[in-house]
């Protein structure tokens, strides 16, 4: 959720001290308007700025719809003044999200060439401080959120496998964590994919593996009916259809979030 | 600057109420590398992270330099559980902002195949809440921040010109701005750009001209000796040269910082 | 984890804005001391306080460590007036964790009389502001965290039901999150246990039933591998055995975090 | 106080980053809702909660009113959303609260058998972050706060006499502290209560005496009119009256704020 | 701008844990009443605290009017006890920030004797925490805020001319610096002015020159257009009309905003 | 006390988001040091800003020594970049905080002339966001805090009396107040003074009286031992002794902390 202090943070970084171009006096109207295709995401936080500036939000798109070039994603009144404070910040969280939805779209559609029902999924690698928003995006494009923080879902890495072995390890943290919490387990070879199920893990992350290797792990884990594969690893929107023929019930990429270009968005004020 | 509010954000967001991962025993090293060519920024906040966390920052690049795959960008040392905690979070950092910081130089190589000392500036188009990041990257690129906030120097827009005219906005912000402050007007016509010099702008914005148009305003402009000109607009990577070429003082960019993809950098743990 | 905001706040409530009587010149050792018989917990806020204050930490139990009257928890040295700041606030924090924690262990201990590895369980009421703390604490104990927040497992409860029915309210969510997140169901009738489970419950929740009950519901469960029970609903220390009995997988207990008495500490400055 | 630093801090711990089980549509009806017999307290923080959120207060009990099992003690209108994501944490507060004042009443009446006009006061033994909540709830039982923090009153401790005698510390804080600050000073042998009021003590607190101890220094100190008395150390419940009968001015008991346990309080959507 | 923030901080401060004073029931009309002659300034911060507590603001005077004893500078209403507790920090923060005015607009008054305009500038000696609030009081005088941050305007002061030489220093930071930014150069010797203007500096600080040196200054710099020259080191108001008439641009006194005492004002509650 | 949260507050404030100027390399010393007579008060505040920023504190002097022109207050060491990040902020801070003792000194010393034991004490009229920087300053002059905050001691007003009498006010706090928190009461009729003290006041505050009103007053209350009589309303620094001679127990003044100018201190780096 957007708190009044992450608004409160986000004007006082845009506006400073002293501006004096908002002295603007009067009443308008705003709105948000797209110059390019794509999917709605992020309003929730535009619209957070405009009622902390206490301007009247009369209508807004739901995430996850299409738009396209003059669209209008949402329309705000109130004061002149407040209005024009918000829109750089409205514009900046909106065509972000935005630009992160159009990319997870852009995934999904591309995995549904070959999949009816893998799941196009994001990472840790959120930009600092706006995870919810973007999480929130992934899901407006279709996509899957994966785990929020490292306190979701455990993962097992390589470094916890060196340390106590790969069923050692996930023993270790089956005792540790909680029955409400799945675990999931790194693997970097194949043959490593049934023994991280046989050793209870939920999920078991493919890591760096070609689309050949990972048909071959799915197919290793064909009979553990309640484990998920997950295919992961510098995985680019073009090699997503190959992967997702390979039957892996997850792909994740980090470039959902941490390279999706901004939509291109503008603010129109008055009628 | 960072803070340790910052820092307590960005871990909150990361690690959430109970992560049993780290808790692993021991020392250890780690390594920010780098897995594509590009330019370093961001390693101030990487290590503001790792600081907070008593982690020992053992050496670090310098902003601005340019790195091959496989170059250590930053090493640390201290308590595993502690490194554990932060590596993502410095991934996600120093991987954003040397993203910005690699767009930046890209951009102004590109520059300088027409103009020896053209400026390739950012915008306020910035990514909520990081800010003073992505301005401190667009420096380490060779590029200029461009304003950093609303009242570090004065925008004057339409909407202002339609409520007063170019003359009496001009006269209007100058009598209400401090002599620190610089003032920039906007302008979309050629022969506007002349009056808006004539009237006490500091600074001339050419908004979505053609090259060819910027050249001619240019032009106008060349009287006016303390009188810059920056072009603005939607001018991408591409098009950078032919308007470096126009003889204008500042390339103003979006993409700079809001569209910049993730610089490739991973983090190894151990000797 | 505990941040260095959360220090300031409790630090700024406790003090105010001018206490003349912990003005002591020089240096003092400190030591947290029990005078009651429990479990260990909540050392890890406690320390926080006082390195926040820069006095340094010399020894400290482990959280789950079980402790008589005269045990030392924990071992303090540093300037006499930051020690004696950092002291009521410390014994509050390590006192009300004990508590938590020594409750959690009471219950574990009820529960093994009947069952080798029934789960003992928390809830989502805990102390605004401690959830992290107390969770931690019930850990210690040798409880488990159950869900550490709203979004780290899906519950479906009885108005979603209502509204989408049993099966509907459970695709429903199972299309909406993420594969990272199980997703439990309230049931308060025994024949409706097997139908979550059909639906694709991960976990069912046997909501304010009688033992006998419960053993009932469990046994209908029986056939589905890797679904889990948990009973719930105003379950007593005393009750736990008979629920330990009926074969669930987990208990929870509100009373564990919100009516836990405080351990008795006390804390002694000097030699 | 409660601001909206608090609701906010409370809302991010219990909602985390992504919750989709409260996204229901339309308005909705909830009542807080008395399981048990008690004192109410803690609905200003409840109702500071659900403003936030945007939800409506219908009716509310006056903090301190005696409740019954069924009595409703809070009313709210909102939309469904935000009435559910705000519930836990208003039952968590309200319950907290509540049971703090009910656990004071409880003492107030066994101090009544004994004694017209006794006050029964809290300590600093409070949770950290929720003093003010806690002080106010032990107001709405009858109760008396005692010092808020540190600021609010001196207290003379042991460790002040160790270094200056019992005179030298009173006069040593006499002369630095505000005349509207009052000066408490802790004896534990009966013989120091007068000289401890010869010194200027406004308060004397007889600290782990037995109740034969307290009457006879209570004794002693009946010629020092404005000179008030204060029993505390481990009193329990039981203990109340005894303490009461010996004609002190004040029985302090730390278990009103850390070991009260939770009033049982239900949330009911709907009508 | 003021934010909820600053508004929760000082209530925090002022209000303390528990204020049985201000439990008045009803509601009321409020009205802050001038007890002297002045400059309004400051009413922005009182009625964000005002508006926060959730009481309306029915009228208030613009910042900048002239006042005499008996003018009513704002007018509340609400409920009685949120206006009492807004009451207090309402009049401190007007009567600092109109004291703040009321103070330029005498030393505006006083160079208009000598000069037409030139402006009187503040400086960065500001109270921490408040600077917006100066700042705007300053602007509300007539005087002119002066740079508002380090990162306003930059200052090449004589540590960086001890380094680097004048001409090196400015050029130094004419190539780190925005476009946007100007940059002043701090001279002490009257022949280091054209020197400084020569190397590009925007503005030239004439430091702790007399009124005869100021003046020759000036002079030499009267060839560089668009350069301008401030006045300053402990300029007292009985002194601003002599620099004044020197032709300098700029007179700066910090004593504006770290020296002006609080105007005089009441609060009147009731009809 | 001063937090790292205040820190971070007054830097953010005075640095803003990229200030090149401060970026030089290499250690240094540097000395705060006094250009005109006064008494110290505020370096815990200058020093908290300094270790933020890693410098440490070589020397200080203690609050309230008295200083002469020349005289050195703080020295401190560390990275050049940082040392001058902080300068400006610690001048700031100091200079407030010795000018409130140093006016709060010349009243004290005014006041010694007629009278050996009043006691000066500041208001609640304090600067918003640092109360206890100027309430501590006020002790460092010799001076009394007077009450903190709300909370810390009742003040019964005119409003009250409106209300409920002024006997029935005062028994209505009475009943309603902690035993550790003094009741005042204001009256503005020197009849008004005595039966204040009989019905319970702890301080009786005669506001706005003469010196010879406050003289008679005083002279009402002399058979009530235990009662305090406070002068307050608009008392110059050149009225203080006239009153000082009346025998009132307390001369309070706004003044101290809203008005006293800033004491003059420069701030010298390197050798």
């Amino acid at each position: 959720m957007i708190t009044d202090a992450d608004v409160e943070r986000w004007l006082r970084e845009d506006v400073g001290h002293h501006d004096v171009t908002n002295q603007v006096p009067g009443e308008t109207t705003g709105r948000l308007v797209a110059k390019a295709n794509g999917v709605v995401a992020g309003l929730e936080a535009a619209c957070a700025v405009f009622e902390y500036l206490g301007v009247d939000v009369l209508d807004r798109l739901e995430a996850g719809t299409r738009i396209e070039p003059g669209d209008t994603l949402l329309e705000v009144e109130g004061s002149a003044r407040e209005v024009l404070r918000g829109e750089r910040i409205a514009v900046n969280l909106a065509g972000h999200a935005s630009g992160v939805a159009t990319r997870t779209r852009q995934a999904v559609d591309a995995a549904r060439i070959e999949s009816e029902d893998v799941r196009i999924a994001a990472t840790r690698k959120t930009t600092p401080g706006l995870r919810g928003l973007e999480k929130r995006a992934v899901v407006a494009g279709g996509g899957d959120t994966h785990r929020l923080d490292l306190s979701h879902m455990v993962m097992v890495k390589d470094n916890h496998v060196a340390e106590m072995g790969l069923e050692g390890a996930i023993s270790h943290f089956r005792e540790r964590v909680s029955f409400a919490t799945k675990i999931e387990v790194e693997v970097e070879a194949v043959e490593d994919a049934p023994r991280a199920a046989d050793a209870g893990a939920d999920v078991v992350l493919l890591d760096n593996m070609t689309p050949a290797e990972t048909a071959t792990a799915v197919e290793t884990l064909s009979e553990y009916e309640s484990v998920l594969a997950e295919a992961s690893g510098g995985i680019t929107l073009e090699a997503v259809p190959e992967y997702a023929a390979t039957g892996v019930d997850v792909v994740s990429m980090g470039s959902l979030t941490h390279s999706a270009p901004s939509l291109d968005l503008s603010f129109r004020t008055g009628k």
